[in-house]
């Protein structure tokens, strides 16, 4: 674990400190723009008469303003978990920056995604599209770790490592069971991502980490 | 004050500055962006026929300029307030994280609620939104500094800690006072907000600070 | 000139190297989201039929890709000046904050001024808040170069010093000239820009250096 | 290469380590912003009534997202090479923030090529703009390389160095020859660029390098 990356291209963290802080700091960047645009899904329209008719048109915006906050929170997450990644990240090379930069390309979709659940929430369409974006990106996360891990490019231990990927499994998993209830009743499919409080390292990992 | 920090979670500052850096720097981000943003609330229609319509179109936007200059100030305002509470941070702790992104939640609204304001400042629920976005901002912002200062992450000494909740109380007053006036005159509650031009912790900390 | 600062609340860049770099940061970020912003003004109407009308479409933008063109040279240039300000800079305080924020307000304006120019740079409206906008940026930035050096927070040299504010004049100059001048004839306030790739300082600063 | 820079403006790249990462950061900003941006040009309408309604407007955009994807690729693709670029420079001065500040633009532009394509990629007038942006971008990084490498700003070696623009040539050379071939066949046109997916500095640099 550690020490010699097993990758030969690989350029370790310490002698390339410029390099890889701007890895970091691009992806922050594309993260606090991401997160930020979700405010433009947020509307009023210009030129309403009453106070009234104000009044509506904010309140027309609660879906809207749903999805922003859970999408927030989503791009949050997924910040923190990236960020404690490269934390454990000691070398990296062209193929860690590739898969980098497709997790990014997920993360920027989220957006889009965020728009049309927050005009189509309740419709299979729209939970449809937010899952499979939040999947793939959970999914895109769980390679860029284990394609790490495999080359040696992280300090993780095996016992954290394993609640890693439980834990995006389990994402993962929650979020493609939606689709196919969302083709019966999307607003069960949103209801069922309430799910994912419940978090399964806590009481698969201690248990499994025993014998190990 | 300082030292040891009394959650046992938390992370020095010194020993894990790239991680420090990189919350800072995607908070900065997001500041950056939020504050930029405003600018797109300017609108200029295309196909106007004669100057004078131009200028009429331009004139139009006075309202916007003014909410942009406001919530320019504003957000420059946090962003600045922000800035010297981690100046102040010496450890950081996954519940530092999240409050933190709470607090750059309410900040990404601003854009949203200074829209809104420009385009219904004289109606009463220009004012309201405005005002709950503005003070639940404050409001977030002293939590976390609460917080810290209970978990020991900062440095603050008491003096300082309680001129800044001192002033934050009182921002956060002008803002829930002015929502009940709004709903009686809007202008009077918009009005209100200038009384945040004198600082409470000038005149009160100092008297409070002797018998500390 | 360099030494110690002549204000009393001002800090050391070196002892408080994170809170300077944040400042500058958060300074990079609001010119690099302004000066991509000014994308956002090229349009291209969906929904065409014929690849004739595209090519009219795209043809119609030649005006904002003008725009854009001459906006995108202006804040990069701004950008630089602001680039070499801050590295001399040696000491800040809360007004040095205050003023910068000032400065980037005029900065994150410049998108809206050029969406002005590039619809209606023909109109005196166009020409008129475009010029306001540029000379504005330039006065607020002399004013805070001029404020820093009376404070001794920054290491420019007398000469340095002179040649900056002479050419920050003659630019600010230039453009409160094209204002009138567009009153008359838009297309001459225009073209009088053109006198701004003369740099006076060149000029003028060894002459008057001699004496110094 | 690399020791003493031949130009006499030139500073030091190790000596100015501020006055550089602001060059990086803001070149990172601007990089991550463009390549945010791009999920604008993805819409949805609002007020659709039926489910099958709501799939169609997200069928309607594969096109967009086909042309999302693409421009990801590319703005991340030169965002690497601008990555080891300055991984190599050594030195910088007023002309290279220049010629960068020019390659930024060309980078700036792509969100609006991305729109026209992903709206007019049938067209003539979609491919051969994309074309124009692309190929720009090539050449005008090919210039910055080529000038900072004469000025000795660079450790690159003579081996790494002609890889460089070789593949630099080639790329450009395909957009460039996609041009003609758009104005007969516009999907032809874009056929061509899958031709980029081979790499010919693997098979003529070797070659090339034994006599050198």
């Amino acid at each position: 674990m550690g020490g010699m990356p097993r990758r030969a291209t690989a350029k370790g963290r310490e002698e390339n400190e410029v390099e890889f802080a701007r890895i970091v700091a691009f992806s922050d960047g594309v993260f606090a723009i991401a997160i930020t645009l979700l405010v433009l899904d947020l509307h009023i329209k210009s030129g309403l008469e009453s106070d009234k008719e104000v009044w509506n048109a904010i309140g027309d915006q609660w879906e809207n303003l749903l999805a922003f906050g859970i999408s927030f929170a989503v791009i949050g997450r997924f910040w923190i978990v990236h960020h404690r990644f490269f934390g454990q990240v000691t070398a990296f090379d062209g193929r860690l920056l590739w898969i980098n930069l497709l997790y990014l390309c997920s993360i920027v979709l989220i957006p889009f995604s965020s728009k049309v659940l927050g005009e189509y929430g309740s419709d299979t369409a729209g939970v449809v599209v937010y899952a499979i974006n939040l999947s793939a990106t959970v999914l895109i996360g769980l390679w860029m770790a284990a394609d790490a891990q495999g080359a040696g490019l992280t300090r993780t231990g095996p016992e954290e490592w394993r609640a890693g990927w439980i834990t995006s499994l389990y994402i993962a998993a929650v979020f493609l069971l939606s689709i196919p209830v969302a083709f019966i009743a999307p607003n069960l499919g949103q209801l069922m991502w309430l799910v994912l409080f419940l978090n399964p390292s806590r009481w698969l990992a201690p248990r499994a980490a025993s014998p190990d």
